[in-house]
């Protein structure tokens, strides 16, 4: 039913064991789905497993299966167990988790309501981005797809425009701050959960909708590239097959053999020009 | 894609707009699924709505429809819908649903950590009982499933006994406070919570295991009394059919289609003898 990604620091200990139950990919039960919600909370269990607060075990599971299903009477991963108390709600498995940082004094929580206003439409914003192009693309040849953004009609450049318009902001937040991550020099729950969909928005960009990040905006970019850097967002990343198959799925549109029988790999490096350009700036030393 | 279930008290009005999709029945996609989550927020938002704070409107959605495979990309219900944001995580929901409450001085999630302490594992265990007690009966005649609680080995009747505890103890909880609700007055989150769990805990207990809420925990039965007549609780609450349903699917139980082919069904009244006791307590006058 679920293959184990054991975290452990140190056998024998008393440190309280979380056990994260993560959504398996489509294309193999075995491998990290595409489900962001699991990859946040992973990453923030890794945090407190990284500074040996607790030990983390991560299983991937098949939400399909007859074993899954009868386990968790129709919960819906992620799922976090403690002993013998299961989480099921998002509500109390940040409950949860927030207690652990407090208890052991770890920064994981702070609040910016500033970082919470640039980020929290952003990812609803691409998902309707994601919808209105993928719908005008159908149809068209494969080899018309995926069209120019210049092309697109005006009620589909409105979620571009708003998408890039965000993605600038957040880039102009991080250029003020001159911060490795969001809030300051170690990750927080706003990097959990924009590192994860920030990633989406690369991939499927790049796979599904002929769009990337703007190359000009280098903030951002190198805090990709810190995510990329970062061991709790690799450690947690489903690879790039995983993520495109989980949308195309969604998406009722066409999934290719080759997609699915390829070797799973990570886009985990930045344009060239991007990382000179960093580079160049020094803001990779940060 | 969607049944609407709209409440809507005085038109042209300048009150928000929130949509809740719940997730449909796996029997009728245009019932009431048997999601704890889409209840519980229901509720809360029925309250919201019962003082004028805000128009809602509920829409029944099959989650393997193609449609709102694409609307949602993956998400699963309960989803909150409120002009263009889409609240597709529980604490997001929870949070628009505290500020608007908060905004209008709404006592909905006042804080008490006795009865989240009572609350909180209650269900949680009544899982484990469910699929203990259905494993052991696996395989047995039709005529001697459910088992007899009696009959029991002592792992599984270990469950039981738990249930049966926490059970009374929130009974206890409600015969020293002598409130309404468990807070006081008016319903809070915390019934929201409770209410929906204990008619799961009844129906199911009914119809699949042969057990019972203890007729002795009066006080109990009589809360289960005050949600059969909380209108917020009613309008939310699947048929007894859509319930049963939705266990027997995820416990891959055989459906016989007598269940499928019935007209929906709500037991929303209490055995005789419990309510003659309530009435001689006086406990329904409260």
């Amino acid at each position: 039913m679920a293959d184990a990604y054991q975290l452990q620091n140190g056998a024998g200990d008393k440190k309280p064991l979380l056990e994260l139950y993560v959504k398996a990919s489509g294309i193999d039960s075995r491998r990290i789905g595409a489900c962001l919600f699991c990859q946040e909370f992973w990453m923030e269990l890794y945090a407190l497993y990284e500074i040996g607060v607790a030990r983390v075990e991560v299983k991937t599971v098949n939400v399909n299966s007859e074993a899954f299903k009868k386990n968790f009477l129709g919960a819906q991963p992620p799922i976090m167990i403690e002993e013998d108390k299961q989480y099921t709600d998002n509500r109390d498995i940040e409950g949860r988790i927030f207690h652990l940082a407090k208890e052991y004094s770890v920064p994981l929580f702070e609040k910016d309501p500033a970082v919470e206003k640039r980020i929290e439409s952003l990812y609803r914003n691409f998902k309707l981005f994601v919808r209105a192009k993928t719908d005008f693309d159908k149809g068209k040849k494969t080899s018309q797809v995926p069209s120019d953004i210049d092309s697109l009609p005006a009620a589909i450049k409105i979620h571009y425009n708003r998408i890039v318009e965000q993605l600038a902001s957040v880039d102009q937040l991080l250029s003020d701050r001159q911060t490795r991550y969001l809030l300051g020099p170690s990750m927080t729950e706003y990097d959990c959960e924009l590192m994860p969909r920030l990633h989406h928005i690369r991939i499927i960009g790049q796979r599904l909708l002929g769009f990337d990040i703007p190359h000009n905006l280098t903030h951002l970019w190198n805090y990709v590239l810190t995510a990329y850097r970062t061991a709790a967002f690799i450690e947690s990343c489903p690879a790039d097959q995983d993520i495109l198959h989980h949308y195309k799925e969604q998406l009722n549109l066409f999934t290719n053999q080759r997609e699915t029988l390829q070797s799973p790999t990570k886009t985990h490096t930045l344009p060239e020009s991007v990382l000179d350009e960093i580079k160049r700036l020094g803001l990779d030393r940060k």
